[in-house]
């Protein structure tokens, strides 16, 4: 589908600077542009790509003064990057959605589905499990019995939940997660051998959680591993049994979790992130990527880095000097020949 | 299904304190204790749960001696840990098994299939694979050509099993497990492009082993990649080609452990460990989680931490040191002003 | 298949020495050949085997001149290794090779599936999706709509790749591999909630790409994440929206690049590295396993090690003293003590 500058426009309530009637009918960023293409400036440190791009319009903000020329057609708006944020949705919806329950899928008798769903093919829905309104659920996708699933939810391909898992209402998760999966818990026997403890409890997610490609979440060794509204967890994180997450904390890929921890709400952890178990991290913490957090946080907003962590600043201090330690040897070494010398 | 203290109590050969027609249908942690639900204290550091917990029933040690008023009833036995675990067992078994071959599982005719299995939908089974008595094979799993799969062993969701490979008796695989993948292995050609090395070897699962979800291990370039009776690998771990893992040795998630490696027996490994290629380690080594090991370890037991690791002792004096760079560096500039000053 | 050395060294032009009757059916390594088996002899570090090896024949270069008795029969060629590698491949080349669509699979009728492919049972292939020739489509794997897949790829069981990406020719994906999930992008709420920035672009694999299990590759928000030709990725990797990956670059196990890096051709990374978000690292780049990447690398075959990462050399002389911090701390101790009893 095409749009002009004019249509565009008049759907942001923005005004056209330049040609009205260009077309375009994709979205880049403005480093990438092509001719076709729709983009938009809003941070000042990518202005100087609006001279150079070769995308045919560009959303800017009311307030932009160009410098040179620029030859794309510009739609100004009173915010730039929601503007755009807008344009991203529609265009992400005006896509074919996918549609019907394929008969290929295989949906235990005693399972209920909601309408209007989805249900590609080799899809598995075991006994008695509930799956909501709206849903989406791509082949090859296995949910064990017992499971209950809310309404607008996604899943994509190749995802595996074990037994009386519950997931909340829009939530989406990607190709590859692994919900409900026995917590690592083994009795040390007299034999150096080790017996599996049961794990009898589950997984819990509530709504607007999406959960990245590859993840895993263990089920509780006893009652929940719960993830709490709004989480987003990145790929190939590791949530360990009865580990529970607060509110709209969001965890950047490949970290990993250990049993029993209790994370806050609106904390943000980077990547490869360790957190040892059975600890409790206050909420709005900032973990660097690839620290390892080895006791309690109990401090609201601390930023911490480093394996162990420590406070973030003190860290990078440390590291600078860690950087030039042969340089402080030198300076010990000079001054124990100093001393030396004058005695 | 509900049962009486009267009747735990006569099952485990404890005594009942309390109320002996107390009823409960499920098992909980004593902090999450909820009515109609039986917990255990075995650790003194959770003795105060017992007196605010809402379990109708805990199992508790019979030297226990309440300091407060405890309004659960109590069953008495030798060692209420063991107990309870026997009762998590038993809830465990007490769930309806899966059983049967789906008749939308796809078995290759020359495929031996043993008795009382239970195979899921659209589980693949290749050609000349044999599978043990007893086995669970849950849907979208896919087995290859000539494996053997023994007795009593679980395959959940999704697992991937490449040819060839050979799975012991009693071992649990979880969902997305990956069993025989190739090893990295590309030889550098002249003009800087990577020829692959075909890897014709295997992947030796032994008895009682359980893999995490996700864990991924490659097959060998030659000869068997080898996890050892007992072996229990937790989610997200990377085990290169022609890497052996001896008995009973654990590892934590994310862990990742290069081609040639040998792991000796009854080690415990944290999580998000590293291990370079072509090493041994002793038997009953320890490695501390997001540690990196560089060298072999031949001490028998030695606890290491690191990146590159060393004895974790040592290592943490340094890290505290570490933690306080800034102040010694203080000290040395001091130390050279004074010195200045005195010449 | 059995074959003599004599036929062996023929087809290898080379010479044999001892029984030129000995017959072999499989290859082995030399520290562990067995009876009926062919070895090699290459790296000098190794000799010490051969005169322990029970495999039956070993290929040595020309010029090897053994300082002990060798039971084997021995293949003079003029580099044994490449001797090896080509009988390594002849070896696979033997294996019988899947062949035809199996009717369990789900080709959507808009779909393109070229000559001679291989596609297993529970395969799905989406709306207006096309497949090269000579492809191998393992079962359970996932193939979303409007995917492209060029000649002589194969994709092993349980891939998922998603809507509109594109993958060369002679690729590799092994099982599990996750291509096209979205990029983690959320914008901020003012309820600090999170918002998802749709991700509309796509994933381009060129050709000779071989990824390992498990690894997953986002989609770009827009444009495409793109992985060039003869790149190789090991398992359990996260690529994540946007980035680039230039030719011939090895990457090893549970490494995770971070949202639109640009990563240059030739570099090899080390297992568990981490690089954070919108950098560019020069080609040739090594970087050592575990290390954390904060900044740009501009420096053409630059060798960085450490979190975050500084030159390799300087890394392990700084390390080197942080092994022993303590002792420095007892040299500044001192020095402070001799200055005081000196005042």
């Amino acid at each position: 589908m095409e749009f002009t500058a004019q249509q565009i426009a008049e759907a942001l309530q923005g005004t056209v600077e330049g040609d009205a009637t260009t077309t375009v009918s994709t979205l880049s960023k403005i480093e990438e542009g092509a001719p076709g293409s729709l983009s938009f400036l809003a941070n000042p440190a990518y202005e100087k790509y609006i001279y150079e791009t070769h995308a045919s319009i560009v959303i800017v903000n009311n307030d932009f003064k160009p410098e040179k020329k620029v030859s794309a057609t510009l739609i100004r708006v009173n915010d730039a990057y929601m503007a755009f944020a807008q344009l991203l949705e529609l265009y992400q919806q005006s896509k074919p959605q996918k549609t019907g329950i394929s008969p290929k899928a295989h949906i235990a008798q005693t399972a209920k589905v909601g309408s209007n769903v989805y249900i590609g093919e080799f899809v598995v829905i075991g006994e008695h499990s509930e799956i909501g309104d709206n849903c989406k659920i791509y082949p090859n996708t296995t949910i064990g019995d017992k499971v209950t699933i809310g309404n607008e939810t996604t899943l994509f391909a190749g995802v595996k939940v074990y037994e009386d898992c519950v997931i909340g209402n829009e939530c989406t998760l990607h190709a590859g997660v692994v919900i409900g999966s026995d917590g690592f818990g083994f009795a040390p026997q007299q034999d150096a051998d080790f017996k599996k403890v049961p794990q009898i409890g589950n997984v819990v997610l509530e709504d607007r959680v999406e959960i990245g490609a590859n993840t895993v979440i263990d089920r509780a060794t006893m009652g929940s591993t719960i993830i709490k509204r709004g989480v987003k967890l990145d790929n190939l994180i590791q949530i360990a049994h009865n580990v529970v997450i607060g509110e709209n904390t969001v965890i950047a890929a490949q970290t990993g979790i250990a049993g029993s921890t209790k994370i806050g709400k609106n904390c943000m952890f980077g990547g490869q992130v360790g957190i040892i178990g059975h600890l409790t991290i206050a909420d709005e913490v900032k973990i660097a990527a690839q620290s390892g957090i080895g006791k309690s946080i109990t401090e609201k907003g601390a930023i911490v880095e480093g394996s162990p962590a420590f406070n973030a600043r003190d860290f990078q201090k440390s590291y600078i000097y860690y950087r030039k330690l042969d340089s402080l040897v030198k300076r010990i070494n000079n001054l124990e020949h100093q001393l030396k010398n004058k005695m």
